[in-house]
């Protein structure tokens, strides 16, 4: 049924566009599910000492050029330079594509004005100009937390700890900290003397081991160049049932002692979490390029994937513009976890404390009204032009009001108004000044 | 003093991108401030049933084309086309100009799904590639309250009544809604029998009398066609100081009837609100010509120009691509409010409650430091590299700390901590598994 019955509903949706591909709109309920969220995150990162930042929604074009891979690159909204626009199809702004450039170019404007360390969090939209798919968004929140210009192993302890007391407070019960070190990834290599150059390849192979069989990682393994022996042995260090057996390969080097070391100090620094929170996960490598120390990745039951990432990724702020910084942080799914609690929840929450019909007495209505907000109960006053009280009382139940005032002739007559119990049904009658008493303490 | 000793401050400021012309970036204590704004006016707009809408940043351009004047149509940010970027220099979409064009959009969206009326706030940056000037942003923050499909006065009043309440939970004490009716206005000009070509001129000139002389604009007046008596009836009607002269002439005109009456009932249909908050105010012209019943435009004391406006604009939503319904709501210059407010304003607060400084055994201070944050408690570790505590204790005093807890070897060896008052510089020693309690207590 359109709204407006005297407009058919064809004769006005033929010119309704959707928003933009990959984007959305968010009505009410999503807006506050979206809000008290972030909230509740920002509550928690504010615990810690993080401070908030907001950076502009776009940054100069140059700000991005050369920082970004090329993939990520091709992904950036470009906009028209003012003024010019089509005429020339230069542009000279690009949308934010996450909030770590932002970070490393804040960092870099107001260096000698910020705390040190640096302890900032971010929430909020980003912009990929990617193709459009199930579930994959163009405009998307980032949820992030970093510390910049501190090498200590209690600020990667401290991210670790923030994000699972965000995660906690999301309502996410059985989750995980999958740990690791890349110096440790480097190390266990170096063990195998497996050259420079297959590094990467092999480290993308081991990563696959959350959803691979051993056996097809190692086949790709010995495709990639390796031998059978050390693929084998490579697989079996990093999926044993115990970490005994990686802890003795990576005792073999200098890199492998100096990455146990770090993932042994975060496990120590975390010990104040609930038990088997968080895991050394041998076989955990982070795709990412740019992480240098401990890394980690969150999976909880009832969501596919991880849910949380993040890690210790020393000299990324220089090579995005920034000042050679170690720095470290970590970022919450928040679009994931927010679509599979969405998923999950049933019913409609009641929308109104209080449904005014309006039968005449206007200015009374109004006066009791802002009488009825001005203790903090959302109300609605009828803003249609029926004066049938059945269509009215249509539309405070389609309101979902938890009660309705009903001051017709008879009740202005009596100097009262009925009161009616959406939930039950019932119905009474008060004196006119006693409906505000009434109606607060329902 | 740079941040980095051993990295000279110019060699990185060489670096540093400052964000680009006319947007800002906010840091800790101006997000607070914003986020606290933000989510008092939304708090007072759910009181009154109005839902929140958050549209994307961007919509498909062809939803702007047409829709705005020329004027409006030069400042709309276009984005560059997914893919062909530079290329083609073609652009597809564009930034929110304001929240009114995506209201209409997605008025003609949902229009069945949503509740009717819909009534809605959007509190959010808009971008308009404006020339930079003092106090003249690209991306500033709009706060919008509309009423989408009602007819009735109500809809106007709730309108008002909504955004005094917004306005004085900001805090502004002195302010004034001034009230005039653009039907009004019109049965002016026919009492006057000024021909229609002229109407828009003339009532621009009108609109310049809260800071031009009434012989300035009669002058003016004169110069747009008016003979001499016109102009002189015409301010004198709307300037004087009381409104019975113009309700005489207004009483001339069906059409200034009808504007009268929509005047007269937004003052009752408002006198619960304090005395004198709500003001016929002849003189008040509104200038966008897209107004069609009541308007107001909201004076403080203290603040330049108007801080709050809106009004009637039956058939704007049409214009913009939506279906032809009735609509009004109005605007709060939240920017303008924030801007002055965060002027007077002086001191900084408190930044941490508790900093905990590290002498070594590290295990305890982060057990210590969830605890204290699992209170509800802002808890900063030091994460810097010095071992010396005059060091420590400045990042402690930098931090606006609190209270400074010091956990040296002496106080390890007694199973102690120090707690420091930071306010009044007293130290007392507790034992370490008192040290929660004592702190919570403070």
């Amino acid at each position: 049924m359109g709204l407006y019955p005297d407009c058919p509903e064809d004769k006005f949706m033929a010119k309704a566009a959707e928003p933009p591909s990959g984007t959305r709109d968010f009505l009410a309920d999503d807006v506050r599910r979206r809000k008290a969220a972030f909230d509740t995150i920002a509550r928690v990162f504010e615990r810690y000492g993080f401070d908030p930042l907001e950076t502009p929604a776009f940054e100069r074009l140059e700000v991005f050029v050369g920082k970004l891979g090329e993939e990520a690159s091709s992904l950036i909204f470009k906009i028209l330079k003012r003024g010019v626009h089509e005429a020339s199809g230069e542009a000279d702004l690009a949308l934010r594509y996450d909030h770590t450039v932002p970070l490393a170019r804040v960092f870099g404007t107001y260096a000698g004005r910020l705390p040190s360390p640096y302890k900032r969090y971010a929430i909020g939209p980003v912009w990929r100009a990617d193709r459009a798919a199930k579930g994959r968004f163009r405009e998307f929140a980032q949820c992030d937390v970093d510390t910049v210009g501190s090498a200590s192993p209690l600020a990667d302890a401290e991210v670790v700890w923030a994000m699972h007391d965000g995660l906690e407070a999301l309502g996410i019960r059985e989750f995980q900290f999958l740990v690791n070190s890349r110096q440790a990834l480097y190390g266990l290599l170096e063990a195998y003397a497996i050259p420079g150059e297959l590094g990467t390849r092999v480290l993308g192979s081991l990563d696959k081991l959350d959803k691979m069989a051993p056996d097809a990682v190692m086949a790709e393994l010995v495709e990639r160049g390796l031998t059978a022996a050390t693929a084998e042995g490579l697989v079996a260090d990093v999926t044993a049932p115990d970490t005994d057996r990686v802890r003795k390969q990576l005792d073999v080097t200098e890199r492998g002692r100096l990455g146990l070391a770090e993932v042994d100090r975060l496990l120590q620094l975390t010990a104040g979490l609930p038990a088997d929170r968080v895991i050394f996960t041998p076989r955990m490598v982070r795709g990412l390029d740019y992480y240098t120390g401990p890394i980690f990745e969150v999976t909880a039951a009832g969501y596919p994937g991880s849910i949380a990432s993040g890690g210790r990724y020393d000299g990324l702020v220089a090579r995005l513009g920034g000042p050679d910084v170690p720095a470290c942080g970590g970022s919450i799914g928040v679009e994931r976890i927010l679509a599979i609690q969405a998923a999950s929840e049933g019913g409609q929450p009641t929308e109104l404390d209080v449904a005014l019909t309006v039968l005449g007495a206007e200015d009374n209505i109004m006066r009791l009204a802002g009488e009825l907000r001005g203790h903090g109960l959302r109300v609605g006053v009828y803003l249609g032009s029926s004066a049938k009280l059945t269509k009215q009382l249509r539309w405070a139940n389609d309101q979902r009001a938890r009660s309705v005032v009903i001051y017709g002739p008879e009740e202005q007559q009596a100097g009262e108004v009925t009161v009616r119990n959406m939930e039950t049904g019932d119905q009474v009658r008060v004196p006119f000044a006693e409906a505000l008493t009434h109606l607060r303490a329902k």
